[in-house]
């Protein structure tokens, strides 16, 4: 026998959840607000419903485990969003998860094997990014936990406290139990999409550097002030990012991506020359020598402006992860499983951070794409064909079956 | 007989004035506003006092005509303020006006001449740049008026009710009396403190070309979107800026200054590809076919980043005024009374616009400089040393007197 998921019940739960925080087409559910709340009750009744010993644990977790079982794959994602988000990133790849669970259930698991599953909190970073999974990885402490704060100010003890979930243990990953993460997720970009193929197989997932620069000048008169007597904050950091945009060009990998998304002068008046300008440069890479390089290529230009302009150059790392491959066996394990449903698939490296990046970190994990709609996310627009949502959850649950009996 | 003016009379009004909106060693006073009406009003005394037929007219220039003459020296300046200002620019060349006046009556005038003083309403642009002077030479007309509004959307219209002076007669320049037209001003740049001279021969007031540029792409995932498939119009928009900065360093003449002085991204996240991009590109040149030469840099260079990253690009020309010359009899006056007063000239072009600009579309006029303590105008620590102030004073005084024998 061969799991099969039951495409109804998937679509309509995947459905049920999107009306949680739903508006204008897309979902809102900002981690530990109150529409993630009632979305991880629901999803706790859902994972008993299809057999699980399941809780919500100290942290959010909605998390689920096949009763009996010494050995698992662990699957799921994330519920909570973006503000103003779509209504498939991460919940997707829960229900997807939820639904590979009851599927193997109805086929029966090979004894002391099982299926384990979680919904991750606060994937998206409302008090801090894969905050969920790095607890249960056990990569941040108590400490850490005490001084999350969201853009508001309020402290991560007391949305957890409002929740009524402070105080409760904290699930905590098991790497001889669970040999093996699984994720599912919408791609996020275009590639699966432009290239008419429904199922990206994820081999890494890259690391992210972002940082803040800014250049400090001298604001005057744009008119009676000779361009030999400026320090010109605003033109430093325009030839800043002119020549950074042309170094990554020339020494990109194959992975690399970046972006300068933003830029503001000060004190930003047509007439006045700018006294300071700031931006963030973000660029992500697969290996860390690549990040270490593009970060030098930063450094050395932001000097070579800042002496150039007379606009000393301050920069500051906001976001510095590293990338992780996903485990070998586990990308051949889905590939052949794709091709086995007659899907097509792409090897291709996630742009985005992902829960399994953190799993990654400790136990085998591998990830999986279906195509995102003119590749939109985070945005109400987000979608994905109805028959290339049920095509990744049944890869998942076959992959799933496929693990679980190695 | 040469006239002589009072310093003590003369930096006393100055001072009178500097207390009329005076805040932290600056001067607010915003045209119709409470504290730029009384200062008006006090200037309107200060004018009868010295002898002058004086009004406010229904603009709100301070206007005051030597009685008995039938051919003047015009001279003045204007006392508005921008927001937050310096205590010299504009007060300055009006008390230096009106204590040449006192000068000139004190050893008498020829026959049938005499000098005319103004304040001119507005010069600044709260409601209008060069509003007064625009009037009173006839540039502008009811219909501008009527549509002319602040920032906060009040009409000019019902300031000038506010103020009282609704309905009154407009001043007009009579090109047969007043043949010629006197400012004296601070430099608002660093040139004569850095050359250790004392007045500032004003040659030519530049263009300005103010072109608020945009660039529209798509907003896009920037990890997950492959760099050959955005459309990133803050990429556009930073080539575009670089390579503008360049042009304009290679084409420039000598008289070419130039800013980016507000740059702004949108949605402005780091990890979000900018589907907007928006700037304040501002060119000034002496001559118009300069301005014109820039300008189609501007366009060519718009135009090719627009193609190459495939985001299209707006021009929209906000400011556009034209330079002129300063009469070549006047600045040789000027520099022969600075050499007669034993101070040091530089002739220079003038950066900023001035309401000479205006008058000199009409009649012959020139225009003076005194240094600027650090270049600094347009802000509370605007200054000039008191020596400096009174041989501007002086220097002005004479030209006046040299000016209406002519």
């Amino acid at each position: 026998v061969t799991v099969e998921i039951d495409p109804g019940r998937f679509l309509s739960d995947l459905q049920a959840l999107r009306r949680i925080g739903a508006f204008d087409g897309g979902v809102e559910r900002l981690a530990f607000g109150a529409d993630d709340r009632r979305a991880r009750e629901w999803l706790l009744q859902r994972f008993r419903d299809a057999g699980l010993d399941a809780e919500i644990d100290g942290i959010g977790n909605v998390y689920g485990r096949w009763p009996g079982a010494t050995r698992t794959v662990l699957t799921g994602s994330h519920s909570d969003t973006v503000p103003c988000g779509g209504w498939l990133d991460g919940a997707l790849g829960v229900i997807a998860s939820l639904e590979a669970v009851r599927a193997v259930r109805e086929v029966g698991a090979p004894p002391g094997r099982g299926v384990d599953l979680v919904s991750f909190a606060d994937e998206e970073g409302t008090f801090r990014g894969t905050l969920g999974s790095s607890v249960f990885s056990g990569e941040i402490g108590d400490r850490e936990l005490d001084e999350a704060r969201n853009s508001a100010g309020t402290p991560l003890r007391r949305a957890l406290a409002d929740a009524g979930w402070a105080g409760r243990e904290l699930a905590q990953l098991d790497p001889e139990r669970q040999r093996v993460f699984l994720e599912l997720h919408v791609e996020q970009g275009p590639r699966l999409e432009a290239a008419g193929i429904q199922i990206g197989v994820v081999t890494t997932i890259v690391g992210i550097r972002r940082v803040a620069v800014s250049f400090d000048g001298r604001s005057d008169h744009a008119g009676t002030t000779p361009m030999a007597m400026r320090r010109d904050a605003g033109a430093a950091a325009i030839r800043f990012a002119a020549r950074t945009l042309d170094a990554f060009e020339r020494q990109r990998t194959e992975h690399t991506v970046w972006n300068i998304g933003s830029l503001t002068l000060r004190p930003g008046a047509g007439n006045v020359v700018s006294n300071r300008a700031e931006m963030l440069v973000e660029y992500r890479d697969a290996t860390a020598d690549a990040l270490v390089s593009l970060h030098e290529t930063v450094e050395r230009i932001a000097r070579e402006v800042a002496a150039e302009h007379g606009c000393p150059c301050k920069l500051r790392t906001t976001v510095d992860t590293s990338g992780v491959d996903m485990d070998p066996e586990v990308v051949s394990t889905i590939e052949a499983v794709a091709a086995d449903a007659g899907a097509g698939s792409l090897r291709m490296p996630s742009g985005a951070g992902h829960d399994a990046m953190v799993l990654r970190r400790r136990i085998p994990a591998g990830m999986l794409f279906v195509p995102s709609r003119g590749g939109r996310s985070h945005d109400p627009a987000e979608d994905t064909d109805e028959a290339d949502l049920v095509t990744g959850a049944r890869v998942l649950a076959r992959a799933v079956e496929r693990l679980i009996a190695a």
